[in-house]
């Protein structure tokens, strides 16, 4: 196999990394989400907390997430680009994401969001993840409306 | 050169573009910091947009930012952690930034940074970069005051 192929085999591993993740999340399942994190997780998520450090923590903290949207879960991936080499790598995404409120309407917004990969010869997981929304500098505000 | 060592040498080389581009910024020298970045960075800043596409994009943003912080910047790299492969590698820190208000006060806060970077052969450069302070939950609000 040459360089340029095994790299494409690569990136096409990250590609069903993410979008396993994003299954999993979708539908609200806390094992298959951990499925996709190594134990050394590192988090820098869009809310609450400067980080979360561990696959423990950033349970306890994808629980509470769970928990607080109930309904069905608006989660899609776009723009996503993969850069990977033999065994690091990184990819972002925009990520519409959100929730369907009381009244039934869809309550949607975009986040970026970068994760960065690691392989130990066995299967490629997440080791770093970043969340976020960028804030307006006048308000203070988080801009939950921006459209990209 | 074993792998291992050749990997501890791409982790230097790593943490000095960094540490480059760090006392760049602090210099507010925006030739230095744009010297870190691949042509084609995808940026997703903290602040104003969701994303910054290429050079020339993420410098006229670097360019408002440097305008708007005059005086002595505080900008303090903690915590990197580095990840590198062979042309493909990832860091991610805490910042601690900000800057003195005309009351000669320090105005300063926490960020979470990531950096996604690739190697062609010649040097090190960032591709990909990020970031962000979380915000409020309940009142929408970005969280400038977190401390690690």
């Amino acid at each position: 196999m040459t360089l340029a192929a095994a790299r494409t085999d690569e990136t096409t591993w990250v590609r069903r990394l993410i979008d396993d993740w994003a299954e999993a999340a979708r539908a609200s399942d806390l094992d298959g989400i951990m499925a996709a994190y190594t134990p050394d997780i590192l988090s820098f998520d869009a809310t609450i907390q400067l980080q979360f450090k561990g696959a423990e923590a950033y349970r306890r903290h994808w629980q509470f997430c769970l928990e607080m949207c109930a309904g069905p879960m608006v989660l899609e991936v776009h723009d996503l680009e993969i850069e990977a080499g033999d065994d690091v790598a990184f990819g972002h995404y925009l990520l519409r994401c959100g929730g369907t409120g009381e009244d039934g309407k869809e309550q949607v917004g975009w986040m970026r969001v970068t994760v960065c990969c690691r392989t130990r010869g066995d299967r490629w997981r997440v080791a770093h993840e970043h969340f976020s929304v960028p804030f307006d500098l006048a308000s203070g505000k988080a801009l939950l409306d921006l459209q990209p």
